[in-house]
């Protein structure tokens, strides 16, 4: 199925296009008509992949989503094996925060599309969905760290997972420059010690 | 001065006007000529008052946080005295989170605000010195406790107090339905029971 194989590489090289011009102007900026320019094709042509703003950003998050879940995925092989669950849950807490290149972009992109999603009810859905997926992810680590007699069997899975998901807090205040990566990442750390502790 | 306190007066009922334009339609459909309209006041007025729809959002943003202080200081005076600082930050870390009826429109604007200010230096500046206040005022609060035997003295205050800024993480997962109000404060009383617990 070339032609397939054509369309997905097209809306990825236009996801890309999205990226550069979120980093460098910023998400007001990103038009259609600014993005099909940075892509190298027509507007016509952008329309025939997106047909919307809203969508393209869609897509762009889906990409960005996928490549992170790639990145983890490697992080995750580079560990000892089977891993420490306090190592796993490291790795995906660390590849959420702004500490790459490109996570400037992404950091941007995400920020609109949280506050794209306050009004648009489908956008709203997709980023439901994958904020619960990623949520169900780390409540089964945590349960199975708690099984495996990893963390305390007296606490609440639940709120733990919610205080895991909470450190993405740790984003807007990288983004903003009030703290340093190396704060996140000791913040982090800290976190997941006292997590971890052994029963007192 | 009466001139003076008419144009504070307006500057806030223009301030109001955004956010129930915000709140009914997002902050991508809040444009100077729609906050005139909701406002009632001409295009022409609303450019007096504000040059831009970034003043407009920066100075919607200082009214936002002067409002929450207030309603900081009136919990806290409710407190038995002198409170317990467990308290204190219990008090400021719920009043930071999306559980009233107006707040929905407050973290509509404050996304929008983080998002703009990414690309505006003026912005940038000024939600910085907030934070960074913000944050001062937490970092004392810690030294406090630790000073008066609340919080176990081998802590790290920095690390701390990055740990409960951290805690505004929960308030995309509010808004957008991912978790529930009392999800939230079960998840913040945890990390304030683990923060104050005594030593072992």
């Amino acid at each position: 199925m070339p032609k397939q194989v054509d369309h997905h590489e097209r809306r990825e090289s236009i996801a890309h296009a999205l990226w550069r011009v979120v980093d460098q102007h910023g998400w007001a900026r990103a038009t259609m008509r600014e993005v099909a320019r940075e892509a190298g094709v027509s507007l016509g042509q952008l329309q025939h992949y997106f047909s919307s703003r809203a969508e393209m950003l869609a897509f762009a998050m889906e990409f960005a989503s996928e490549q992170t879940s790639r990145r983890v995925s490697r992080s995750l092989r580079s560990l000892d094996q089977p891993p420490h669950p306090r190592d796993v849950l490291r790795v995906v807490l660390t590849e959420m925060l702004p500490l790459r290149p490109d996570s400037r972009a992404t950091s941007r992109m995400n920020a609109a599309y949280v506050l794209e999603a306050m009004h648009d009810p489908s956008l709203r859905q997709q980023i439901g969905l994958g904020l619960r997926d990623g949520r169900a992810m780390i409540e089964t680590l945590i349960r199975e760290a708690m099984s495996q007699g990893h963390i305390r069997s007296d606490c609440d899975p639940i709120i733990e997972t919610d205080l895991v998901l909470a450190l993405t807090g740790l984003v807007p205040l990288l983004d903003l420059d009030v703290i340093e990566p190396q704060a996140a990442l000791a913040a982090i750390d800290q976190h997941l010690d006292r997590l971890f502790a052994p029963a007192s």
